[in-house]
């Protein structure tokens, strides 16, 4: 590791995604995306009995295909970073249950993804592991029920609203000596907790803006470098508006986001045709674009040098009742092949 | 860093335990630790409105006198590990929003605390931080709302539940030149997720106690020690109950627990004055004890190598009316002087 300046670490030892996957629902399949998405269920209960347990089980398909497909073992994998959405994380701490590697559960709310890739960066690159499972899913129909209404009270949605995908995402990390060419994670920037006194739970992107910018302003500061150095700039799930309002903060001071800035949000839903308002959210919605789109289209080398970045609002529906305003995080790699 | 065996990681850095504070309620002030215990409230609100900005306010006493008292400031310390019980681990979301250090937020219920310590050594023995903080909390009022009955109900409790601690542990731990002879870790063993099939929410000591075995089994064999090597073995929370059980199952494979292991949860409470059953619970409970008592303690060489394990149940209340078992954890460090 390379500490480059306050905030953004060079991983220098290689920490390769040796494998990935994403698991998604219907809707995500029937997006934009939808050809990338070979793993899907047009049952929204995955086979089973309830929708928390159909988030688990998208957690352990998509484990599963990423270990078979590796060709390692459990026993050859050292940790595994996982959390989602779901009350006391459970969809992975079920997901984890059957397995009998060492496990760091994990709350970023929506950025937990990226959370989970730099902290299995920096044990690997510590010497701590070799290799480490990150994990993480959301699923509308659980999300919905916890977060907002159950489904069936069919409650209006505001224009700012953001739709959780159902989908998991799940990547190999480590040095993987015999995959020599594939994407791995050249540079880490943890997030801090940037609150941008936003209390609208339907303007999520809004809310995590300002953590985005907070990140992104850091990591170009530390590396020198400028939006124009990378072939693509992603975040998780800020959606139309937090997109929006990203590209306007970053311009005043200075950073040009207009060419190569998009949001997984935005990617993963058709918002007109499929009714989902300002977008895609939830972990899994930066998981499964990274895992079903981004890294096999990098394996194809379309992108060579990317900032992935997710991002997360960390407030519960208790504080927001009580009038707390949202604090959001971002985390961010720098993906390279 | 140097890995002694599959799991267990000897910290070769010096992770020093640089600063230290629990903050509690009246109820932990008045048990038999109540002497260590200088910062304390009497009002179970600490001045805020609700028992959730309660506990926040807990976290942030105790995280404001560390960094006051190490002599640091916020720009020397790199990162911090945080987390708690409530939904969406708000109490250290809210601490951590008035704060520039970078954030890695972790859900490991009552384990969190040596979660945030295991990481913390692995950064910094990695050399990604100098000195991080480590924090966790709980809060009696807010446990209960959330994860059984408001307390108007009055609801009875059975002989097997716990007590949540009210009350918040924050350390700071680093290389810390200046400071020579301070506790410090020197390995860590992170925990496997084990279910022992258990599905009485009112019994976590027990449902806990088969992933404190399998820790305390692989640590064991891992570094070739006994029980009788240590001054103290110390887990978080398993209580009266999840304690007998430990004693008894690792009795049952030659390891014998009868003469130095305790438990924090019934450390911190006299079960029969305080009408606490099977003892404390909740994050705040071993990061309290080891924070007031057992840090100050091993300063004064009262103990100088001891195990600290705490334990999480990795439940939710929504699995458990859908008739889950149970899962937990339990993550365990070596502390010496």
């Amino acid at each position: 590791m390379k500490k480059i300046s306050t905030g953004t670490y060079k991983i220098e030892s290689p920490v390769k995604f040796l494998e990935y996957c994403a698991v998604v629902g219907q809707k995500e399949k029937e997006g934009p995306l939808g050809d990338y998405f070979t793993n899907y269920s047009a049952d929204e209960y995955f086979g089973q009995e309830t929708f928390e347990k159909a988030e688990t089980q998208m957690q352990k398909e998509a484990m599963d295909h990423v270990i078979k497909k590796s060709g390692f073992t459990e026993k050859d994998i050292d940790f595994i970073f996982a959390g989602d959405l779901l009350n006391q994380c459970v969809s992975s701490n079920y997901c984890v249950r059957d397995r009998s590697m060492q496990f760091f559960g994990l709350y970023g709310a929506c950025s937990t993804m990226v959370e989970a890739i730099i902290l299995s960066s920096m044990v690997i690159d510590g010497g701590f592991a070799r290799r480490t499972i990150a994990i993480t899913s959301s699923h509308f129909c659980s999300a919905e029920r916890q977060f907002r209404f159950p489904l069936e009270y069919g409650s209006q949605r505001p224009p700012s609203s953001q739709w959780t995908v159902t989908g998991a995402g799940c990547v190999l990390l480590g040095d993987g000596i015999m995959r020599e060419e594939v994407p791995f994670v050249d540079k880490v920037c943890p997030g801090k907790v940037v609150d941008m006194g936003i209390t609208d739970i339907n303007n999520m992107g809004a809310a995590m803006a300002g953590a985005a910018v907070d990140t992104l302003k850091r990591y170009f500061e530390d590396t020198e470098t400028t939006p124009e150095d990378y072939d693509l700039i992603l975040s998780g799930d800020l959606g139309k508006i937090g997109h929006k309002i990203v590209i306007e903060l970053m311009g005043k001071d200075g950073y040009d986001m207009t060419n190569n800035y998009d949001d997984c949000g935005k990617l993963i839903f058709d918002a007109e045709k499929q009714d989902t308002h300002s977008g895609g959210s939830g972990c899994g919605c930066a998981a499964s674009v990274l895992t079903g789109y981004l890294l096999p289209e990098m394996q194809k080398k379309t992108f060579k040098n990317v900032l992935f970045m997710a991002t997360g609002a960390l407030m519960s529906p208790i504080l927001n009742q009580q009038k707390e305003s949202i604090p959001g995080i971002a985390h961010l790699i720098n993906i390279k092949i």
